[in-house]
């Protein structure tokens, strides 16, 4: 594409590298920065600055943070004793949102993954163990995707705290609720039925 | 949504003002931001920046520049006889990309559209009748978004241009090259039929 101006390209150039943004996205947002006034531009590209350069990290859980350790980890009003074991801070985030869960969290920043390079060493699994040897807590939930990556960072996990006093359990797999049985993948659909549970009357 | 940091707040809140980004498709775009080192997300920073406080438009014809005149507006190689007038940028450099028209181009920067406030004089209507005062062209193609919006600015610059000695022409509208009829809409359809052309055998 010939953009007329080495500002614009170079603007595409950077945009694009956004997951699923290609050029004609990219182009598209450029232009609206152009429609948009200089201060709103600043605004945006401050935003981005500054969420790269002064993000924190919660030293306990991993979650983001604007200070050392989370609102979440210093919250009176959660229960310290249940550690939900995410993979990032969606992850968090979607939890929160059910308004069901009262625990603390472990952010692994990832899922074990030979292919794209990230082995136990590149997550948050060291300080896990170390978190859950100083602190007695009564049950760690697994939360990560239904994915093969997924099952092997549980399995993973599960064997690396074998040695702990812990209950370790996983989130239910199913049928969503309102799922229709006949649009359900087989697998799914299958191991609803093996994993079935007792009807409570 | 909980975002736990105010700082990824404001970078969603801001990324979320893009055309056709949601919250969500925001937080993914922090999340990769996240990740890559903090050089990337300053020199994306900064190109939003530049290209907001830095972009140059050609006193001519209004396209996005370099410098005082675009690259098109300077050739030596154009035909400066046909004026190409044009909605933005994005049909500047569609146009380019066919590769079929080698004069000059006019961008009026949007059409008229009363509903979103958009009248003739928001738009480079008026230098649009200078430079065909000054200059002699033979012709003047309006090639606008086949459009209520696109068909009322055309019919507005053809009443403008009237008491200009210039030939004035719009781009062919009918089926797309590859398109099956039975797919093709029925205004599409019609039109085509209505302004058929000779076959040349």
């Amino acid at each position: 594409m010939n953009f007329s101006s080495s500002l614009i390209e170079e603007a595409v150039n950077q945009l694009s590298k956004f997951p699923g943004v290609g050029k004609k996205s990219a182009l598209r947002m450029v232009l609206h920065i152009l429609k948009q006034k200089p201060e709103d531009a600043i605004k945006l590209a401050n935003a981005i600055e500054m969420v790269s350069t002064q993000i924190k990290y919660c030293k306990k859980c991993h979650n983001v943070s604007d200070g050392d350790l989370c609102a979440i980890c210093t919250s009176q009003k959660r229960n310290n004793q249940i550690i939900c074991v995410v993979e990032d801070l969606r992850d968090v985030m979607a939890i929160e949102n059910t308004s069901q869960f009262n625990g603390l969290y472990h952010v692994l920043g990832g899922v074990i993954s030979p292919i794209n390079g990230i082995g136990p060493d590149e997550l948050n699994i060291d300080s896990l163990v170390i978190r859950l040897e100083a602190e007695v807590s009564a049950e760690l939930i697994i939360a990560l995707s239904a994915t093969p990556e997924g099952d092997t960072t549980t399995f993973y996990l599960s064997k690396k705290l074998a040695h702990l006093p812990i209950q370790i359990s996983t989130i239910s797999r199913g049928i969503a609720i309102g799922g229709e049985l006949e649009y359900a993948d087989e697998i799914t659909l299958g191991r609803s039925i093996v994993s079935r549970v007792p009807y409570a009357r």
